[in-house]
Formats: structure tokens, sequence, C-alpha cells
């Protein structure tokens, strides 16, 4: 298989190269917008949603009809460290569940009519522990950027990104404290549950892998050396989506701080995306806020796999159904204000 | 068709006989959702929400398979003093859009799986206006009341209930206030989008009807004096849904006043329901916070039709569709914390 990229420079390239909203799809969509059967501005942000999709997707009005989901699988040398209340062979058993039909995930996803794939990126060869050396050579980034590249389905018309990945909360607070500054302790939480001793020793994870590796590069640099790869395919299917013009639904703390990566590496990267639900994962807030995301759902959700941005897939696919399929004043007969 | 209360008192006791929630049933479904291959907690207000709705339902594990959105229209006598940035024919023109299927609701509710069925009631015969006497004799309250209660079907298995009226912001700003005190301004909002000058008759309005009417008896009476016919058939759907075991949805600021006035009549009378969309509507958080009363979502939506409350149906689903269908630790063989 011919890959798009074949090292980080030439994937640097690309996301320099990509373009933005096709702003006259978006004004079409904003005076196709102003016509339809309700007082201006009253579908809030499902307006919003709507001519943003548009400005993306262009061409005509469409509902959403092929979302996809893509969860990705990967280990974490660190999680040798005591950093997650689960132990690790917990990754590959819930990578069996997805297949099986038996996540959380796949509930959601079907209640959305979203199709989900399932991509494990090297189970069986955890990242190399940070606080030692780099979590990934460049050849496993472009890897693992590679797979969530050829992921991404180019029938899809919508996009989430989710993971599974045992101690991949302490990779994501490692990625966002290096690359947004602050105490290891601002960016750490609890993850699916550790205690008190389990939080403190998180924390000195995070701090002794900011220290090593913080300020040693840009977003894809730091990717490679605080993420792993679940998080790298993360990144490379959301740019991916971008060059195929599908817009995205960013999940959680751990697909936010992938998503950060690349928007510390070129800005603008993540223009196509919209943050679909905060989580309870007490940093993501603050991760979100510096991404200039304002989530659609917060529902206290901190699952990961995608759950949260599947949720509001639905939100979306009402906002499209809305924008394709209300009458307006005229067609309708109705008075206008 | 034998009407399942003719009066006031009836309809009080009905209320005042209804069960509550399945302690028993709800007490399994937090036994089963324990074992789901998740952290504890992990799906956040999902779970909370399975639980609530198999305590309503009882029974079996189940999907939500067949939502029902009802709206209701009216028209207001007091839309005569130019409260509405909308003349009154819109409403009839409306139920027309709805019956076309070119609403803002037939797109969600389609979007959502929901059936939509519209109940216009009286609308060339529009209630008094309430600053000169009461909205409603009895008997038209009554007459409202079982058409709400009757256009329940009982095969469905969720509940939205939404409104179409010009005018009914008012009616609901002053039932709000009437019941729970506070000044006019506070629950005076600018609905469909009046000016200043319109926002002003329109406080001058809710004041004097809170003035001639609060006090004069409970929600339900008062809901006469001051309500209209939609919100008194959405406050009768409300009612016939317990009584089916149907949990609801509630829909925005006027959903909510008609909620209220149930409320107001019987302690306990919305624990069927949850609020599905914090409206825009300014004084929406502040009713919420009366009915204690957390919303799903807050998307800035300000459309009335059951918009929000619709939205929120595929969250429940997710939700139900999440406690039915995951895996347990056991089954699916993944480690536990």
């Amino acid at each position: 298989m011919k890959q798009a990229f074949s090292n980080l420079s030439e994937f640097r390239a690309i996301l320099a190269a990509q373009e933005g909203i096709d702003t006259t799809a978006q004004t079409a969509a904003a005076d196709h917008n102003a016509q339809l059967t309700k007082p201006p501005g009253a579908l809030g942000r499902l307006e919003d949603l709507a001519l943003w999709y548009r400005g993306w997707r262009g061409g005509e009005r469409a509902e959403i009809g092929a979302p996809q989901v893509i969860v990705f699988a990967g280990n974490h040398g660190v999680a040798a460290r005591g950093v997650s209340a689960f132990p690790a062979e917990v990754t590959a058993q819930m990578v069996l569940n997805f297949q099986h039909g038996g996540a959380a995930i796949n509930q959601i996803a079907r209640a959305n009519g979203a199709t989900l794939d399932v991509v494990a990126l090297d189970l069986d060869r955890p990242t190399d522990d940070f606080t030692i050396g780099p979590a990934m050579s460049e050849a496993d980034l472009v890897l693992a950027l590679q797979a969530g590249w050829n992921a991404v389905d180019r029938s899809a018309d919508l996009l989430v990104v989710g993971e599974m990945g045992i101690a991949n909360t302490t990779s994501a607070a490692a990625l966002a404290c290096a690359l947004l500054g602050g105490d290891a302790a601002d960016w750490t939480g609890r993850g699916t549950g550790v205690d008190d001793a389990g939080l403190s020793v998180k924390t000195q994870v995070v701090a002794e892998g900011v220290a090593r590796h913080a300020g040693q590069g840009d977003g894809l640099e730091i990717l490679g050396r605080l993420g792993g790869r679940e998080l790298a395919g993360m990144a490379g299917a959301i740019a991916r989506a971008r060059d195929l013009r599908m817009p995205v639904i960013l999940d959680g703390f751990i697909c936010s701080a992938a998503a950060l990566c690349l928007a510390k590496t070129q800005d603008g990267a993540l223009d196509h995306t919209v943050a679909g639900h905060q989580s309870a994962e007490s940093a993501h807030v603050e991760l979100l806020r510096a991404l200039g995301k304002e989530p659609l759902l917060q529902l206290g959700l901190r699952l990961g796999e995608g759950s949260g941005a599947a949720l509001a897939i639905g939100i979306l696919k009402s906002a499209l159904a809305c924008h394709a399929g209300m009458a307006t004043f005229a067609q309708a007969g109705v008075s206008d204000a």
C-alpha cells in the first residue's frame, strides 16, 4: 500500500497544505438557514453546527447518513509504574469486547447509526516508559499516524475517534502539561478511578515525563515522546478527515490531548473538529479551553472509547436534518416576524 | 368516549393516587449496571438515566423503541396585547407546517426515531385575556387536560410534550411568577424575539395577570386562570404518562411552566420526568431550579415545539442501549479493577 506520508516531515507538510472551510458553502447555508420556519437563532447551536458542517462538506444540502466511529487501542510502558486502577491486560480484553459488541461504544454507536471500527496497535509491544526516554521512535510514531490515516472510511460523512489504552490518561496529562505548561498536578486526574496513593504516583510519573521531554520540539515531536500509539492513531485519523473534508467530533481528555498535538504543530489543524463532550476527568475543561472548543454535551462521562463524541452524533444529525428538511417561510406560508 | 376524569376534582384525585418509582426494579437495574464492562460511574448521567428509566418501566431490560412526541397548539387572548414578535395567525400556520412535515420538530423527531402527533386545541377560540379575568373556564381547562390525557399513545415507551402558541411565553411567565413568586420582570423574557418595547409591554401584561390571579388556588386552578389550552394539554399528557409508567422528557420554558402546575398541585407529580434541555429563554434556568431538574442539554435553543426534549431522546436511547446491551465483566472476560 502506498502511504500518504512516510516520515514526520511529510506529515507536517500535509498538515501545512490543508485547506480551510469553504466560506462560499457556509454563506449559502447561512442564507438558507435564515429562511427556515423558526424565529432567527431559535435553534441555537444547531444552527451553528449546520453552517459549520455544510462549510466543510460543501455541495448540496444533505443529512448525515454515514458516521464512522474508530476506536484505537494501544499499550503504555508507564502502566508498569502503577498509574491505573486497572491492569494492562485490560486493553486487549476490551479490544475483544469491542469486537464482540459488548462495550459501551458498541451500543452508543449503534444507537446513533454509526459504524464502528477497532484498530488495535501493537498491543503486545507497549510504548517505552517515557520517564526514561521517548515513548516511541519516529518510525513507530509514523506507523501509528499512518494506521490512523488509513482507518478513515472515505465514504463516511462524519468521524468520531476514540481510544482504549490502560495508562493513557497519564500520557494525555503529560502531553497537555508539556504543550500547555502548568504543574503536573493540574493536568493529572483519576482516570478510570485511581485512589489517592495512585494519583500521587501518577502525578509524579507525569512530572518526570514532562521534565524530560517538554520543549524538545513541536506537537508531533512531543506526541512521539510522551504519547501512545492510540493517540497517534487518533491524530492521523483527524488529519485524514480534514483531507477528505469530513467533520470530526472530538471525544474526551485523551482524544483532546491527541488533537492538541496537531494544533501545536499547525495552526487551524482542528478547524474541522467540534468538541462532543466535556469529560468528568478533571483537566478536560482546561484542555478544551486551550483548544478553544465549547463542548456540545456535559453528561459526566469519563470512559473514553469515543463514547462522549458518539453521543453527540445525534445532535449533529438533528442539526443537519433541520437544515436540510425544514420548510422556508415562503414554502410553508408562515408569516415572518 | 369515556373520559378518565370529568372535572378538576377527579383529575386531582388521579394525581394524588399515582404511584411512585418501582424501587425493586431500580435496585435490580443498579445491580446489573455495577457489572457492566466500564469503570464504576464512568458513563456518568447515562447510568442515572438508565436506572431511573428502568425504575419507572419495571420488567425486563430493553432498549427504547417507541418514543412519542406530541405538540399541543393553542391561542391566547393576551396575544392581542402585542406581547409577541409574531402575529397570532402563526399558531395555525405552524400547525399546518407540523402536519406537512416542515418544522424543526418534524426533523428532530424523525432523526431520533420518534413518532410525532399534533393536537390543535380550539385555535379559532383563543383563551380570554388573563389581565381581565381567568384565561379559561374550568370546563375549558378540563377539556384541554382530557385532550392531553387522551393523546398519549399507550404503546409508546417514552414521551416528549411540546407546544406552539403565539404569546405563550407570556402565559408561562405569568404561571411561574404566580406560583413561585418574584417580580414579573424576573420571569419575562424575549420569547420568539420581542424588542425592548415589546418586552416592556409583555412584562406589564404578566404583572397585571399575576396581580389578578396569584394566590387564588393550587397549580391547576392557576393553570386555568393564567395558562392556555396547549399548556393544559401538556399537563394532561404528563399525568397520563405517569399513569402508564412512561418516562417523560420535559422541553423548554413553556413546557416546564405547565409541569410546574402539576408539581404545585401534587408533590412528586414530576418524578417520572427529566429535563431535556435548558432553553435560552432567560428565566428557564430559574424555573428548572424550582423544579429540581438538571437539564440534559444546553444548546441554546429557544424554539419550543418539543425540540429540546426531542434532541434528548437520543441521549436516553443511548443510556438504555448501554444498560441493555453491554457485556458484564464476567461475560467478556475483562479483569475488574
